[in-house]
């Protein structure tokens, strides 16, 4: 296998993580968060979401989050924008990327967009058109790329088709989401056989939930198949408001000790990663997925 | 990347995962969970250790559990034997396998059997002889083969020799241990690529701890080299007597979900092992860390 020198990770935890907690993190300590996040060398932070509150009331605060944090030189703070009253939030709260999203399967894109995928693109469009006349970049999502919770298997046909359009849009970056954690080795091999002959490897990025344990092993052969750029949540936070105990994303600081255990550069300082975890699991309130985040005086007897 | 057909998961969770646990499961639940793992498809399990009592509480009732579980044919019934005290009583009680184990670095085998490397290889021997005249398979254990808790890197000439001495005795397969779960994919393939310049594939597993997460990664990577046997511990069982939180063995219900996703036959079927790992949780009262075993309704959001 062949892996690469660097990886980036970009850091959701913010937003994916905790738009998927049961908990209302108040103000004052996602600020102190992100800001942690900010001191450990990660590049890239997605700090909160203009979505609408009254949809994802854990992130009802994503203006005085923005307004809030220290804003540190070399990082990109990225928000999700769904719409164009979206976009305008995020433009007046000055952030410097707007993340689009949609779903490669109509009925998830109808259950979380409440919109045919049809009526969605053209909406983005308008988004990223805005964005980018402002000065933003603008990164895209497409969920379910590796299946459905609604429709089960996801044609590659529908991911190409709706990626493609993204792309035409203008986006920088495009994120294929492992919206439940259900994507395997031999899958994300498959899948990226086929993308990688249309699209540049840097130009994708790989967002893997942990749900079924094997989001490092996807890592693993996305690497090998040259993807660089991966989604991650510091400690694995989010995607168990009804499921006690099932996994988010895949936990930052366990993609950071492979990376850092197998020599490929992050940038990312593991002692101060693990401490913004720690941090965040306090005030969530509940042990978190990540395995390194628990690592005591390990057995030693196996 | 290139995957077996097939692959055998070897349940080492009533041994490896139990002595691990702080409390302790009455003799009657190992063996109704024993007996719960025999009608899964696996084709082995460890049931037990006839190691002292006295260092291992938890299995102080090795000669009961294998004299009470029902034998299903086609099942290779092992038990971890550290001497020839071990060995009468494991050849009492009419275990298939005997298990012999140590440790590639001095310090570990020290702590572990408290004995040097050069006391416990003629032992060693003796056991195996003994076990193989009375017409028993033996299995060997090497530990700390990735990393040792008190002497950090293990120089892999080292490992080299006692697995010399190993298949010299007659050992049949030879687990090489990530006893500490610091094992990463980089080091697993150089590890391999040079062990497999001097050993059949086919005479080697791998026994991954999952603390730090990499332990499906570190499979991936083995079985792109070659390697068809893991060993693995029902639930993740094992592992954290003084660091709560941290995993044990990889769970064999995540090593199945991710084996059978990608088309990998193991044999195992998935709702049983499941079950049977739902029921040693139940008995050891905590939450397992197995990922598989807590999939409920999943985020569809991310």
């Amino acid at each position: 296998m062949n892996w690469p020198a660097s990886v980036t990770i970009k850091e959701v935890g913010p937003r994916d993580g905790l738009q998927n907690e049961k908990v209302f993190v108040p103000t004052e300590d996602k600020i102190a968060w992100i800001n942690q996040l900010s001191g450990t060398g990660l590049k890239s932070i997605e700090i909160t979401s203009f979505v609408n509150p009254k949809w994802i009331p854990a992130l009802a605060d994503a203006a005085e989050v923005a307004a809030g944090i220290e804003r540190m030189p070399g990082i990109c703070y990225s928000a999700l924008v769904p719409n164009r009253q979206g976009l305008e939030r995020a433009l007046e709260a000055d952030v410097d990327e707007a993340a689009v999203f949609m779903s490669a399967s109509e009925t998830h894109n109808l259950r979380n967009i409440n919109k045919s995928i049809r009526v969605t693109l053209p909406m983005l469009r308008e988004v990223a058109q805005e964005a980018l006349a402002a000065g933003k970049s603008v990164r895209g999502y497409v969920s379910t790329v590796f299946g459905c919770p609604y429709e089960g298997p996801v044609s590659i046909d529908e991911v190409i088709r709706v990626s493609d359009t993204l792309f035409e849009m203008g986006i920088g970056e495009l994120s294929l989401g492992d919206t439940i954690g259900i994507a395997n080795p031999k899958q994300v091999q498959e899948v990226l056989d086929i993308l990688l002959q249309r699209f540049d490897a840097n130009k994708l990025a790989l967002h893997f939930h942990d749900t079924r344990g094997t989001a490092l092993a996807n890592i693993l052969v996305s690497m090998d198949m040259g993807i660089t750029t991966f989604d991650a949540s510091a400690g694995g936070l989010g995607g168990c408001p009804y499921a006690p105990g099932a996994s988010g994303n895949v936990a930052s600081d366990d993609l950071l000790y492979m990376l850092e255990a197998m020599g490929i550069h992050t940038g990312v300082n593991q002692e101060k990663l693990l401490s913004a975890a720690r941090f965040i699991q306090e005030k969530i309130g509940r042990e978190l997925p990540s395995r390194n985040l628990h690592v005591g005086s390990s057995n030693v007897n196996g």
